[in-house]
């Protein structure tokens, strides 16, 4: 005799559903029978009556059955048995799989963001359209030859432009590497997509920054990833915390973000790097570095990655052209151990069959162009153009309201409430006078802290934007 | 204390090796310490000796312990506990995940590939350069003015691309469709990965045809599905094999290749394409159509898809430019419920974030120009002619040996040994002679089968290609 397995991960609920759907497809219970009363058949399978009662109810939204007071629970005359059920039930399977879906804030925020296009935008994390190389880019495509084949091409990355980026790592950010050691991707999420779903399993313990914008990342808990979080303050994360947590949980990888962090624009100290690679190198464990940022720094000198100090080998590091040239070429790259490299290139292959050549090559003619250096400089000055008017608008608007650190680089200011005022209230009342922003619970951190990016809000926006948040503030107040 | 856990995935020997190597790590077994016997340590876990064996084994290889025979296992004092352990044990997190490799047959060949350009290319399942769209492509680009925001674009796709595919599947394909039914892909294989990944479970059970492309593809098994073949004749599959399997197994999806099937070349019947429908619709059940190659159709009259008779919305059907135009584009697409579509495109978000917009528009433009239908008018003559190639050196050099039915599309001829020849061998002889092709048990049939594709061949190479074939099949003989 049937019953639902108590072992597996799908609710009991769903799976009488499921079988009861299946009976009555063969036949077991023609159009119009009555089928067993819930007390009954919880009895018969061994589970609470609520369980056969949630069951009933999924087939009825479906029309399979339906229910009369006084009647019982009977098979659908009008949608079922005697005419075939046809469609598939697509919404069982859009609920299937293991993907979760976008938090709840994000999902929000893109909606309001698709309603009202006139909404000041502080929310989305990229730059802003006339921030791009657009004329760049334009110039390159129309005067360059595309010559070479449109065929399957090697799943490493396409071979000239991970050649131009050996040059670009050595001279920019002072990574020593090679071409066998670099994975093109499509940017730092599939960078992170691969190294979570191929190089750990379900239940693996990983270490991320508190604040983060990987915990705002569903592909962690998707890939059944237990996430543990290393404190955050101006100095960027503490690598002391490391070691407790690799004692407690056994930790297999670390993801840290030390140039500019998202969101809270700190910079790992000199100090802490050291300290990091030290506590990586005893415990041999992975350090995954995401720069994306560093050449955005205001000063024009970033940083050096902590990948160019890693002796050991410990460092995976992630570079992407989304935050400082433009995020819809879909071109990051990671330098990794040739023997990741290779099985992550191995398993991309069968996820999409690799980058298509054409934004590879505009890549590489880009870096390789004598107009990648202006456009970097170009980009710092416009950048700090626009943090220094967000700055000076907060200070005229909310001087008491609000609290924050001057970020010396990329794209974001992390503020700190200094009033009693939950995020997502303060969201929607925002949304309501014409602005968006994300809410610092996004990213793991108290309600008590809400991220603006400016290097996405027009210029002209910056100051009315921030006139409706202060009124939005002070409405909560 | 710790024992191996053991209802976990991990096999014992590497948790007993992992558990020794974090103590070792920890101080509790100094550098030249002794370890305890193997027969010790197994009666303390409660596991076989030889589990012990194959853990110490495993520390041995790392350098971490060493055996001497009469002084029994101690901590290396070389490489170890003195001195930290420095670099992450790659090699283990390379095994990790739940990526299977690609299958041993298609990673001989592409290693033979590699290593010797000159080998003769009858494997590689794509057109050859000279069939692609290269000087469009390259007008393409040169003449239009890519000014469109290159930023983080709609998730399913760019807007104009989808709104022209309306009109290119309705035109070419039959189909009606909206552009909001449409997610753009990195072509099939990303079509397939979504799929698989983000609407059935680990578990659930899937129809593919026999022989199947599907069934090279090892993300199927990545993905722990469980799969079921339904047998191909010259009709194409046997939907009454369907029903059976479907009360068997409970079936959760159907994938199918009805136009020139990879690799049998079938074209499935239209008494069959109803019946399918049919079938699906009586069962709920969804059908996956892929339908890349049906444009190359050599008569020009390709057969319309079963989507385009799909009544009750039981088909998903997904196309590419792949196979018609150039591979190196990336860029496919799918059709599907609006629930599905959206589904995709979110759990895509995590994946990468989306496809570049420069594919896109330059797929887009293609589709648009006047240039779109001669260039398949030019294809499929090409395609044609070395079809007639291959099969008149076949008749000349192996009459007696081989037989195959004449495929009236695509880019593969499946062929059958009338031999007892086992195709691995077969494979091993033809690489040391030159020439390369894939053998039937990569999809799954047994294997006096193999594959031809004839559209990656240079046109040259088609008639000493198969004279190298021949004689290494003749020394099989």
């Amino acid at each position: 005799m049937w019953k639902p397995d108590r072992q597996g991960t799908r609710p009991l609920y769903e799976q009488i559903a499921d079988h009861l759907e299946q009976q009555i497809s063969y036949g077991e219970f023609p159009p119009g029978s009555l089928l067993p009363s819930e007390r009954k058949l919880a009895e018969h399978l061994g589970v609470n009556r609520s369980t056969v009662i949630q069951a009933y109810a999924e087939l009825r939204s479906y029309g399979i059955i339906e229910s009369r007071s006084g009647s019982g629970t009977r098979v659908s005359r009008t949608k079922w048995g005697a005419t075939p059920k046809h469609t598939p039930n697509w919404k069982r399977y859009a609920e299937g799989g293991h993907f979760l879906p976008n938090p709840p804030f994000m999902r929000k925020i893109r909606e309001a963001l698709n309603k009202n296009p006139s909404l000041i935008d502080f929310a989305s994390g990229e730059i802003a359209a006339d921030l791009a190389p657009m004329d760049e880019v334009a110039n390159i495509m129309s005067t360059h030859n595309y010559t070479s084949y449109l065929g399957y091409d090697n799943p490493q990355g396409h071979g000239p432009l991970r050649e131009e980026l050996v040059r670009y790592l050595k001279k920019f950010r002072s990574i020593d590497t090679s071409d066998s050691s670099i994975l093109v991707t499509s940017g730092s999420q599939q960078s992170l997509y691969l190294l979570t779903q191929c190089l750990l399993s379900p239940g693996d313990a990983v270490a991320i920054e508190d604040p983060s914008y990987s915990y705002s990342l569903p592909m962690f808990q998707s890939a059944g990833l237990r996430l543990f979080r290393l404190p955050v303050d101006q100095d960027g994360m503490c690598p002391d915390a490391l070691i407790d947590l690799y004692k407690k949980q056994r930790i297999k990888m670390v993801f840290i973000n030390p140039n500019y962090q998202n969101p809270s624009g700190t910079i790992l100290t000199q100090d802490r790097r050291e300290k990091l690679l030290k506590v990586a190198a005893e415990l041999a464990l992975p350090i995954v570095e995401d720069d994306p940022f560093s050449l955005t720094s205001y000063s024009g000198s970033p940083p050096l990655p902590i990948k160019s100090m890693d002796k050991f080998g410990s460092v995976i590091y992630l570079g992407s052209f989304s935050k400082i040239a433009a995020s819809g070429l879909r071109v990051g790259w990671m330098v990794a151990p040739r023997s990741i490299v290779e099985r992550l290139a191995d398993a991309r292959q069968q996820m999409d069959y690799g980058l298509s050549v054409i934004p590879q090559q505009v890549a590489m003619q880009f870096l390789r162009s004598s107009h990648f250096e202006p456009h970097l400089d170009r980009l710092r000055m416009q950048l700090q153009f626009k943090r220094d008017l967000l700055i000076s608008t907060l200070r005229t608007e909310v001087p008491d309201l609000i609290s924050y650190n001057i970020p010396q680089g990329g794209l974001h200011l992390w503020c700190k409430l200094l009033v009693e005022v939950h995020d997502g209230k303060l969201l929607d009342e925002s949304i309501q006078r014409g602005v968006v922003f994300v809410p610092g619970s996004v990213y793991g951190s108290d309600s008590s802290y809400i991220r603006f990016t400016y290097a996405r809000t027009k210029t002209e926006d910056i100051v009315p934007g921030i006139k409706k948040f202060a009124k939005a503030l002070r409405a909560l107040v």
